[in-house]
């Protein structure tokens, strides 16, 4: 099959994807499923694998090169092991990119990406950037009648984890009330959409790209700021003391000593985005009594969740297409904010 | 002042209210407020009143009338006592029905309507089919700018007690999740749209008045069924096997024995409507592990809440004006459905 | 292998299990695990099944017939099916009495019982009350060190149904507020165990048996009646007005309506008895804003927490023991309830 | 009437409080209320107030001093406003250290804490160290019978702000779960025991007193740690990767940041108390999804909660007892750590 293949790490990202012909993979156990890939999303997880930042975690001994990445997949069953029975071959799917055991005590509290036997395809094992790619029957949702792998495939990971961290925020807001989404790009936009169905608050769209705010106003955003220096102050005029809610989709060059300083008494901040550090004084997060906390992937059933609220038109993915021969453009295109939403890599 | 006084309870209903001169009320307590109506809506309680169904409660001794009905009020401040701070003569206000203590424990959880010392100015004391009628601080609610009295006025009871429902039905609804609402009424309409500004899920709107099923339409309701025979069969086709919940504004004429059938395995029936009997086995309600409860009128912050929904345009009152001088006219629409939504009473 | 089995349903009870040698299971599946049953509980629902109460929904056809009971297990892994990861032989284990599938929507929320593919052993195919029973991967919890099999076999189904509701009940239930039980009997006195760890309410625990009562005492129940004529008076007056919760472990014999008039404005009765029908008006229901709600078996995390209790000394299943070969004599006992606590049977 | 003032600010604490005769306080508002003081409590923040920590926020135009401070106080009522309703001359009773106003929308929101018209007796304006002191009615519980003002006192702040963060970690926390207690003096040896009454969790509790680790044997701590350089790792040794709650009663001198790293994926930590600044990586936040939040004082209906603990005796205060005429003494010894629990002064 066509594979598009890593060959080495680097830091300043110059290197290009290899478009090359490799063995398809087959099935070695009763649970286990081969997709063919109708579409896989980019991610800026797959950035930091080019620049090498996950190699400690998933390449420790330096032995997995060349691999496939692509963990936001969706396609057509093509192959099911002994024991599947919930999905059969042709059936159209999306794939929640950990595969989790079902059997540990954290996957038996739904919390998959918690899960003490997970593996996850597209980091450490070969992803969804070729023809075929192999996960378990856990890992499938099967797509609502009309839906197309293309229109959703960055949901199995952008999406739901906009989606985990605006359903965590739902939770805390009240009619009336106000949250922060500070990017709007391929997980701000999700969050945006999906707060808008499942809460009734007002929601703050901060980007300093033109283009993010522009989608963020067709998205229905009430208010729109371009996270100038004065950005802290904008929103506590807005909300009339700071915002219930912020949710961070950057967590890096500084943004992330802005957020918390945006959340009122009682509020709370989800990061979501990683890479800076916080800081802040014990004194303030008691007197202002606001919580900090990650973010991760959203679960199988809000994998389920966002589906639902996709098929009924309320969330939709905006994205930009891209031949798997063009991924390295896509890839460019991705590092300089060319797009909005998020580019989607089709075999 | 003018006002609206009921001089005897009648079971079959064929009492007129006397529209007279009354003596206007005046401020006793640091904490009482007199406002000068702009609007009142009309209830069903208020209908409940004139046939006598309340009198054991609020008349024990016979000794009330003649008095003025209305608890669905809003206007302008007219007066205050020495002691309120909150708010100044001209403000244009909603008033939330039950003046509640704001000392007792329930009111310091937040439930108004369980205060151990509470009054209920319509309901066993003069209320708002009048020109002016007197309440506490504690009740009132600024409007929000550019809202006018008789837009909101029934929010004041009708919609919030609506609203209550709609929220403690929403923490259970995920997104692809299914709610159905009996009666597309004055409450019902506001819990239509309640749950599309709050949660994901899909609504099943069921009523036999064709008028309601048009409003519920146009209101956005997922579905609509005409509370036909077989509206049981049609819920869990359209559910796939039940409702996860299921909200009841009529609960009598034997519509409260087919809402828990409609149920899912784990859901749950809110009941707002009164009048029958709920006669369940208990076999049904463990194997089912369903939950039957019954849902009062909001607490103060629902009403705040429910504004503010109002106030971004996403809850919006139906109702139909009446004078005061045809409050008798009114009562008789109300009787015989003429109307949807909710009458309301202009002084 | 040696294994008691019901040959005929009679609803008069007088039929005898018969003790005979019959074949062992063997693995079918790739997660089928084997277990040498070390101890199993006798539950109410065993009586029923007897009784024929459960043909219809268990034994349609009326092939069943014979078979082998006993659906509360505890012992240790035989035999593993060759996907199996998490046990081995020799392990130790307690089994949720439900075989769920892991890969439904309800199994991936986590509420094992609502399974779309789930089996039960003891329940339509063959169960516990033999030398071996089959089962799967997915309900085998491994034993803390030093516990055995027969101190914790009902735990499995009788514990796990009274730790749902008390958790469930936990979670309404301040400190100062008050819990009604209902039947301090196998379930209920488990549940007065469960609530005493994880809340700081107050129980108030009735039983007509004298003998449960003095359990009860043990058990440091805070109060004690005997469920005479005045029991929801003097519930009232314990409570000043009402309980907060009610968990009723009866659900017949007329008890189904008294609980419901034990609780508190806006408290909530749990339904785990059942055999009776609740009849309630819905004005009592609306104005009360109470809530009625059944409750099932508990799910395998609910199990696992359980057992950590249980480790922690926090809460003990009494019991008395019987041979396999005494089983109908274990019957007997139950049936003119001559133990407290609950039957356990030995192989 | 007596009382201790402070004449002076001091950063080296040298200064001492006067014991003096003053004016006793009169009744100037309908809903205010003075209290015969039957004990106050010491608290950490009284000596962050004599080092001019507080000066920016509770005196900053300098105008204050000489004050009285204690903000954890109990007696009896000696006399009420005009519209006081609820208590009368003679009761015995505990008050909340903030006169919240009732009105704003955060007291209706039950979060006492945050109201927008608050005051804080012993804070910026006189409080407890005295004969009489003035507070107003929404701030009083009555005492349960039996209940004397010296057992009770310092529950008002130090006992609601252990009480608040233990409920809060409380609802994280599953039988077999774990949670980490930084620091067991006043407060921590509060939320010991609460956490024990309201949850089914193991406790392990750190300090680097011996006495206060003694103390928290005869509480009942699961394990007891004494802080030293491997605290992190003996955590994660006994919790099997990390605890699901940590409590941090110290939030300074580098505990702040030891903290967090005892926290388990998906886990919180809660800070209590503060003085220094946490600096952690977004990348941990995500990666872990561990939460981080402050908590602050408890509300009134947490107090209402934590004295029917004490009244079950369930929860219990050690203090050591001081005459308001060595209250030099007791700030000494306090800050000395001479005792362990809180110290109580009695006028």
């Amino acid at each position: 099959m066509k594979a598009a293949r890593l060959y080495e790490y680097d830091p300043k990202m110059n290197v290009q994807l290899k478009i090359e012909e490799v063995k398809a993979p087959t099935i070695t156990a009763p649970d286990e499923v081969i997709v063919r890939v109708g579409a896989a999303g980019l991610c800026r997880t797959d950035l930091h694998i080019i620049e090498g930042v996950w190699k400690p975690t998933m390449d420790p001994e330096g032995t997995l090169l060349p691999y496939i990445m692509g963990h936001e997949n969706a396609g057509w069953v093509e192959e099911v092991g002994s024991g599947v029975k919930s999905v059969k071959r042709g059936d159209a799917v999306i794939c929640h990119p950990f595969r989790s055991c079902g059997i540990c005590l954290n996957c038996r509290h739904g919390e998959d990406m918690y899960c003490d036997n997970g593996q996850f395809p597209g980091l450490g094992m070969n992803g969804g950037f070729a023809e075929y790619f192999i996960t378990s029957e856990r890992s499938l949702i099967k797509l609502n009648a009309n839906i197309t792998p293309i229109e959703v495939a960055p949901l199995a990971d952008a999406g739901i984890t906009a989606y985990r961290a605006a359903k965590r925020a739902a939770k805390l807001l009240r009619p009336g009330s106000y949250c922060v989404l500070l990017g709007i790009g391929g997980l701000g936009h999700i969050a945006l959409q999906s707060l808008h169905a499942i809460s009734g608050c007002r929601i703050i769209a901060v980007d300093r790209e033109p283009a993010a705010r522009v989608l963020a106003k067709d998205l229905g955003a009430d208010f729109i700021l371009d996270g100038g220096p004065n950005v802290v102050e904008e929103v506590s005029q807005i909300t009339g003391g700071g915002a219930h809610v912020v949710i961070d989709f950057v967590g890096e060059l500084g943004v992330e000593n802005i957020c918390w300083k945006m959340v009122r008494k009682g509020g709370q901040l989800f990061v979501v985005g990683y890479g800076g550090n916080i800081n802040v004084p014990t004194a303030h997060l008691v007197i202002e009594e606001i919580n900090i906390g990650g973010s991760l992937v959203g679960n199988f059933t809000e994998l389920v969740e966002l589906m639902e609220l996709n098929a009924d038109g309320k969330v939709k993915m905006h994205y930009t297409e891209y031949n798997l021969a063009s991924i390295n453009t896509a890839l460019d295109d991705f590092k300089n904010r060319r797009f909005t939403g998020r580019g989607v890599i089709v075999p």
